[in-house]
């Protein structure tokens, strides 16, 4: 059955930028005269989704749109991705080729290859590692460590309720920081995947600051006005806390800032508003909220952290 | 929990070859004047170890030589890893830190460098993926499909009975890739991960060519003799389709393995001996014996294959 998948797969035509694709014992790729990024993201069965309650390809979707957006969060350009999958042993063929749908509009819409990957089948639950390989912007990288102090925290789209539906449908902000890096100063960046407050103290500890966000400019999405209905939290937790938003959180002197956010040259040309949330400050740690989000070897949000 | 862990693995130095290392969205690395390889294999539990009866530091080791063996088989230089985990949440940081202690010699002796992962903590079964980069050897890259009518097939190493321990602590034939890679003309290969006249088969079918193997002259391992003892089936039967040998089957112009066999550089440098195995054929398909091996989507040898 492996064969006639990969078969199948290989019936695509070894895609641009990729010299041998899937079928040998590694996938051989151009030189590259520019750094290159790399990077790896795991989805778990009953952490990041549910497979009874969810359509396949919606979760190959989520796992490769999650890598890219680790690759927009250094400015970056993606290039090519390997899958590597464990499949439950029942449907294991149906279910290898729903995840691959899934994946096929982002690798059109971005025009990365598939390059390669490893299909197993085994007596646990589904598990989906994609690794993403991209060329660093004409501007070098955009590190999380390179906020400076005063630095306005910028953020594209809005914030909490994800699990509600955009964990699954959100747009890895791609097109949006290569737009960035070719044309505007960032000096440092991350995508919140773990919870807004939480990802921005990472980025201003990485830069050995702290950070004071804006409750009342955080932009909070409509579906954490949703999800606040239902729980004890308001929607503004939800925002800071409930992670998997990709967006980007952007660090940028306070004029760039200024140019930014009155030219919103991402609306303009992707739909995607950027927002003042907060600003770097020499003084460490978050405020007025302490960091709060998840952590991955709990599974659980951590509510003071650290 | 993560943080600690991620904490200590950032304590590590940022490795020689590694621009931006563990810790931010991607890692970062060098410009390639030649082409990359890119490789992705993952080790499930219950499927490629046991994990109640298995060191996880051997766990850990083999999941990073299966990939090395993978780079080898390109006749590539392996320089850089990620690490993807999905953890049992039961003693997942004392089992993380095992499975990196065990892929730490390997890193160390191939002068490779861990550039980044990804940690996850489920309810299910150890996950171990992991993805290798190199650069293509001087001579470029071995491809399955570069066989010619009339090769000599040579084998590093022995074959059969690894599953009595060699599964584990096979090494990689890095060095000897590289040292062929250099300096003798390879036309095509592949690495033993799944039986031998499987992945011999898989070779000559690439090369649009059918291969006899040589009965008397397979190198049988002492590991499928005393394997044999306890089964039905002959030490040849093991050699030629128990898998995870993890050795490399290189095509050869018939002069230039009469050089190889004559003066067996492998040996004199590194201890390991070339074999004559077979010859590739103009008729397709495999003699004398059917391709036999491991099939990742049954998990159970398939006795006539294909």
């Amino acid at each position: 059955m492996e064969r006639n998948f990969i078969a199948n797969l290989r019936r695509r035509p070894t895609p641009q930028g990729v010299l041998v694709g899937i079928g040998d014992d590694a996938a051989v790729l151009p030189p590259s005269e520019v750094p290159t990024l790399w990077t790896t993201d795991m989805l778990t069965e009953g952490v990041d989704f549910l497979l009874a309650e969810t359509d396949p390809r919606r979760i190959g979707r989520k796992a490769l749109a999650a890598n890219l957006s680790d690759i927009a969060a250094m400015g970056g350009i993606p290039t090519a991705y390997l899958v590597a999958l464990a499949l439950p042993r029942t449907g294991a063929l149906e279910l290898a080729e729903s995840l691959y749908e899934g994946m096929k509009p982002l690798e059109e819409k971005y025009g990365i290859a598939l390059a390669g990957g490893d299909t197993n089948c085994w007596d646990g639950g589904l598990v989906i590692s994609i690794t993403v390989q991209g060329r660093t912007g004409p501007k070098g990288v955009w590190k999380r460590s390179g906020g400076k102090p005063a630095d306005i925290l910028l953020a594209t789209g809005t914030f909490g309720g994800s699990i509600l539906e955009r964990q699954f449908s959100f747009e890895p902000r791609v097109f949006e920081a290569i737009y960035l890096n070719e044309n505007h100063d960032i000096h440092a960046a991350i995508d919140v995947s773990d919870g807004l407050s939480l990802d921005v103290f990472r980025l201003a500890a990485e830069s050995g600051l702290g950070a004071t966000l804006f409750p009342d400019e955080i932009p909070v999405a409509d579906d954490a006005q949703k999800l606040a209905q239902r729980t004890n939290r308001s929607p503004l937790e939800h925002a800071l806390s409930d992670g998997e938003d990709f967006e980007l959180i952007l660090a940028v002197d306070p004029d760039e800032a200024k140019t930014l956010l009155k030219t919103q040259p991402l609306e303009n040309k992707f739909g995607t508003k950027l927002h003042r949330i907060g600003v770097l400050t020499t003084e460490p740690g978050l405020r007025p909220f302490p960091p709060k989000g998840f952590e991955h070897w709990s599974s659980n949000p951590v509510p003071e952290f650290p």
